[in-house]
C-alpha cells in the first residue's frame, strides 16, 4: 500500500477511531459509576479503557503510540467521563455498558485490522491484530474494576471482534473501498454482538 | 528542549527515578511478604513493582526501556527485596506499604511527566503520562497478588499522581528549573497523598 | 554478537521458540477447557498465552514483535487450540496443565535470555527478561481467567525460571555453543519445575 493510500485510509477511518474511543470511554466511565467513584477515577476509567486497544495495537505493529502527539482522543475520553459523571444514572439503560462496549468492539476490530493491514503486516496477524486490540479495553477496564473478564461470558465476544476483523481484512484483500469495508465489518461484528446479548447467543462450549 | 537540556533534566532528576524505584520496589517485596512468599517471589515483585511503571512510560514514549542498558534500578530492586526480607515485618508500621506507595507515586508522577516533556510529548498526554505510569506499579503489584486495585480505594490516590503531575508540567512551562519544580511536585502530590491516608480525605463519589 | 553469529544463535534456538509457544498455547486452550469455554475463545486464549511472553520481550528490548512478520507462531497457536478442543478432557492427565506450563517456563527463560544477549542486553537485565518474559505467559492466562496467579503458589516457579535464565547465561560468557547451553538450561530448569510439581518442592516462605 503506498503512502498516499494510507494517509487517504487512515483519514477515511479516522472517525471509527475516535467513535470507538468515546464509546469505550463510555464503557470505563460506566464501570467507575457503578463502582461509585469520584471524578478523577472516571477520568482514570474513562482513558485507560478508551485509549488502551489501540495503545497495544500501536506498540505491536511498531507504530507511535496515537495519542502521544495529538490531543483529541484524550480529550474525547475526557468529555466522555464528564459527560457520564452529570448524567442521572437511571438516565443509563441498564444493560447501557455492553452495548456501548458491542459498538467500540466492532468499530476498533476493524480499525485496528485496517492500521494492521497499512503498515505492511500480513493477513492473519492483521486479523488477530484487530481482535486482540479491541478486546483489550473491555478486558483491562474489568481487571482494573475487579469483576470478571467479559471474555468469560457466555455470549459471543470475541467471535463478533473476529467478525469485524476478518471481515475488513477479507473485503480489503478484495480491493473494496475502505469506507465500505469498514462500515460492513462494523455492521456485521456489532450486529453479531447485539444478537448475542439480545438472543444470549452463544457457540457451543467445549465439552468432554 | 534541546539535547544539552534534556541531558540536564535528566541527571537532575535521575535521583527521583531511582528513589520512586527504591519505594515501590519497597511496597511490592511487602506484599511478598504480607503473602509469606519466598525469596524469588520477593524480588520477582520488587523488581516488577519498581520498573512496572517506568517501562510503560518509557514503551508509550517511544524511548528505549530504562533498565534495558543500566544496572542500577534492577540492582535497587534486587538489594530492596533482600532488605525486606531480613527485616522483621513486626518492624514496618502497619500501614507501611501505604505510605512507601504514595511517595513512589508523587515522585513517579513527577518524572514521568519530565522524562515525556523532554521527548517533546505536548502538555496534556504529558500530564497523563505522569499519572498513568505512577499509577501502573501499584496496578500491577495488586493484580499479580490478587488484592483488589488501590485505584478503586476510596482515599485520593489517582488524583495526588494528577496534582504532582500537572503541577510539574505548569511550573515547566512556565520555565521553573527542573529541580525545583520536581521539588515542589513531590512535596504537594505526595503531602495530598497522605492527608488522604492520614485523615481519610477523598473526592465526592458519584450519586444519582 | 556478530550479526552472522545472532543469526545463527537464533536459528539453532527458533525450535526452542516455537517449542515454548506451543506447550504455553495449551496451557492456555485448557484453561478455557476447565472454564467451558467455546473453540473462538479456546483460540483467543491459546494465542495470548502463547505468545504473550515473547511479545513483552521483544517491546522490551526493542526488537520488533516476532510474530507481526511471521505465520508460525500463531499457526502454531490455533493448531494447538483446535487440538485440545477436540481431545476429550479426560485423556489429558490431571496435572498436565502444570507440566506443560513448567516445560514452556524454561524453554522461554532459556530463548529469552538468549535473544536478549543477542540484542546487547547486559547479562542482568538480559536474565530477568528470560525470567519476567518466561513467567508472562502463565500470569497473564490466570488474569484473564479470574485465577489465581501462578507466581502466588507455593512450589518453585519463578525460581524454576530464574534457573534456566541464569544457567544459559552463565553458560553463554563462557562461550559454550548455544545449542548445549539452550539444551542444558531448559533440562535443569524443567527438572527444577518437574521437582517442585512432583515432591511439592518449595524455598522457605518468609518469617517475621
Amino acid at each position: 500500500m503506498t503512502a498516499t493510500a494510507l494517509s487517504g485510509t487512515a483519514s477515511a477511518l479516522s472517525g471509527l477511531d475516535l467513535a470507538g474511543t468515546a464509546v469505550f470511554a463510555m464503557s470505563g466511565a460506566l464501570v467507575a459509576a457503578r463502582a461509585r467513584q469520584n471524578l478523577v477515577t472516571f477520568a482514570f476509567f474513562a482513558a485507560l479503557t478508551g485509549v488502551g486497544g489501540g495503545t497495544l495495537r500501536d506498540l505491536l505493529i511498531g507504530a507511535p503510540v496515537f495519542w502521544m502527539h495529538a490531543t483529541a482522543p484524550l480529550a474525547v475520553c475526557l468529555c466522555t467521563a464528564l459527560l457520564v459523571w452529570w448524567t442521572p444514572h437511571r438516565l443509563w439503560p441498564g444493560r447501557a455498558i455492553e452495548w456501548c462496549d458491542g459498538l467500540g468492539l466492532a468499530s476498533y476490530a476493524a480499525y485496528g485490522a485496517a492500521k494492521a493491514l497499512a503498515f505492511g503486516i500480513p493477513w492473519l496477524p492483521a486479523v488477530v491484530m484487530g481482535v486482540v486490540t479491541s478486546c483489550m479495553g473491555g478486558i483491562v477496564r474489568d481487571i482494573l474494576a475487579g469483576q470478571p473478564s467479559i471474555i468469560m461470558r457466555p455470549e459471543l465476544y470475541v467471535t463478533a471482534a473476529a467478525l469485524a476483523a476478518g471481515l475488513y481484512v477479507g473485503l480489503a484483500q478484495c480491493h473494496v473501498a475502505p469506507m465500505l469495508a469498514g462500515g460492513c465489518a462494523v455492521t456485521f461484528g456489532f450486529g453479531l454482538r447485539g444478537l448475542a446479548l439480545w438472543k444470549g447467543l452463544a457457540l457451543p462450549p467445549y465439552r468432554d
